[in-house]
């Protein structure tokens, strides 16, 4: 049985720590925000603002700072805003071919970053391991602000929880203790968070690209697989144990092509980098560039290069549809491959879906590409890292103070 | 922007009203319990509790009775329970071939229950409105207890807020603003709430069928359309506009045949109650009695007949599996035929369902059929019209008193 649990003595602790989240849960997803609109947003007190404000401040979460004139009456307000030393984490996103790094602050920015090409044949878990290590640890070496997590994405079948790698088909993968082995190779005490690259694309999308403000958001993905993730009702579709979202795995063409997964006719077979290149008569692993070249031909007016776009148009337009139906999403987010083509493909894709999905919930639908481009699995695992300290900013400010080893080191 | 919202000016009203609730609510999820149960449920003191339920049975929700003895030793605690007549709601489903109205308590029993075989013919949307209303005013001189709501499930696809129905292909339907015509027949003054009949399905095996205890959930439930909801999280799948779950809509057989939707290859039109009565040989209005006859034949041995059912499981296995991927349910509960037929079809369910889908997610998750039988979509209404006084117990008590004319009249 499952009951709400609301424990009467612990109220007005509760209640403090849900507003110091909201407190600083607003100002990462918004930016530096001004008392006035602090009050009007949480429905808070000015007194109240003033107390928490306070509090973050003391503990180097928050800074005020004097504001800027922005042309209105009145005596201006000062700006909160998260410190950039405040909290940072370690994001990392661990695709086919390559491989990036950054430091991103409580605030939300990207402070380091670094995307390096991976040797397609870098495949065995303990080379990843290793250069994901090496990456984090120079990484770390530029920031003093505490790190407080590691997140990953990957392009695979993840378990929520323990990071487990069910299966990356496109890594070789399966049944890969990786969260496990990467914590113990970080050897960092913080929570190593990791996920699917597509799950990570839509929260970021969702939390700062083209889905600010949408709760209910399909993003679609491809690389050399087909990913994505759903947000519904403003949370991610996990699923019991966090396989959630695989949508390259709908089966859309039962006379279709066997895919990685071992099924057949996925929509990833259809609508993947890998038919694309195949049907322009490119390489298999012409990857980013190759797609660049069908476009430029297509442009070019080359018949085999355009029926291959339309191709892909086409079959993502059936996708698209049972998604639409089953999901009720008010925006669908096409990035990487899909966003690059979808500019060229639009006519076809936006008639596809008219024609397979059911009347209601289309004209309710809207496709646009994504705006945070490759990084948004990055900035993704950034968000997911950062959670703890978003859900509970009080537990982090009363944190036990660091190992004296390594603050004397620090200092 | 939006910010969690913690008034602090209200906060020991907010934890009163939610501790009512999550009691309220534990009751009518559980049934009777003493109050060292509802202690250990909620986590709140034995003091808080006694207040509350206090509060309760003073209004007429709850009553305690008698503790009987279950054998252990110690003084037994009484039981608390929902009274029989603190709040009732009317529970509608409006099926292509039949009608059903039934009071539902607020303990969630079925008190009154009707089932009436609909005409075909019977689809203009007035004859069924009056035909609902004439139902209605009928049960409601079967009660006492307040009438708190209306729930309707309807076979179509149903925008939340206001039960305008955008399209029921299988009534005949095309944007009928069922919702405000059905309120305004029922003259009843409380909210009359429409939903689709395998969203509340779903919710329905959810709290009181095979999936209690399931957060993420799958509901399929197939009559002369294949219908469906979803659960993930705990939460209904509405998506936007409350459009979500329509899995019979997925594109599976891009060669297959047109759909009443208007498109080609829909799920439905694979393993609908048509496709298979077809298969068969049989009248594409044979409707249940058409099954029976088939899973007879099949029994006998008839090769077509094992043939059909053979043909619906090995599709249905296909759309399973791509909603397996993109869900990843703990549970799949099929209800109506499909829970009919699940029994001769296991084996080729099974494998399908192994051959299509991801092994992660595939490997956890269990098909069950639906423990609610033909009422579960009932059962559904009535939980989502009870949900105003399930939230928020204490608006409940706390409304104006009724019409004194109608006081008068029902005393």
């Amino acid at each position: 049985m499952r009951l709400g649990r609301v424990d009467i003595g612990q109220r007005s602790e509760t209640v403090r720590r849900a507003n110091l989240s909201a407190l600083v849960r607003g100002l990462h997803d918004s930016g530096p925000l001004s008392r006035s609109e602090l009050v009007a947003a949480t429905g808070l007190t000015r007194t109240a603002i003033r107390g928490l404000v306070g509090e973050l401040a003391a503990a180097g979460i928050v800074q005020e700072a004097a504001a800027v004139r922005r042309g209105t009456p009145g005596r201006p307000s000062p700006v909160v805003r998260i410190a950039p030393d405040a909290a940072v984490v370690i994001a990392v996103e661990l695709l086919v071919d390559s491989l990036a790094v950054a430091i991103v602050g409580l605030d939300g920015a990207i402070d380091h970053h670094e995307r390096v090409d991976r040797p397609r044949d870098e495949r065995s878990v303990e080379d990843v391991v290793e250069h994901i290590a090496r990456m984090a640890s120079e990484m770390r070496s530029r920031t003093k602000a505490p790190i407080v997590g590691v997140g990953v994405a990957v392009a695979g079948v993840i378990r929520r929880g323990d990071g487990h790698v069910a299966m990356a088909p496109n890594l070789g993968w399966v049944d890969v203790p990786f969260g496990d082995r990467l914590a113990r190779a970080l050897d960092m005490d913080v929570p190593v968070v990791v996920a699917n690259d597509g799950d990570l694309g839509a929260l970021a999308e969702h939390r700062r690209g083209s889905g600010v403000g949408v709760d209910d958001l399909l993003y679609v993905s491809g690389e050399v697989g087909v990913g994505g993730g759903v947000i519904i009702a403003g949370r991610p579709l996990d699923g019991f144990a966090g396989y959630g979202g695989e949508i390259g795995h709908l089966p859309v063409n039962p006379g279709g092509a066997p895919c990685r997964c071992g099924a057949i006719g996925c929509w990833e077979t259809e609508v993947g980098e890998g038919a694309l290149l195949a049907l322009a008569g490119l390489p298999p692993d012409a990857g980013r560039d190759g797609i660049e070249t069908v476009l430029r031909e297509a442009a070019a007016g080359n018949p085999v290069a355009v029926a291959s776009l339309e191709h892909v148009g086409r079959w993502l337009a059936v996708g698209l549809a049972g998604l639409v139906n089953i999901l009720n999403p008010q925006l669908i987010v096409l990035g990487s491959m899909h966003g690059r083509i979808y500019p060229v493909i639009r006519n076809t894709v936006e008639a596809g879906l008219s024609a397979h999905a059911l009347p209601a919930p289309r004209a309710l639908v809207r496709i646009v590409p994504a705006t945070l481009g490759a990084d948004a699995p990055l900035i993704g695992a950034a968000e997911v890292a950062l959670e703890p300290v978003l859900s509970d900013p009080a537990g982090f400010m009363a944190r036990p103070a660091p190992d004296k080893r390594l603050a004397g080191a620090s200092r």
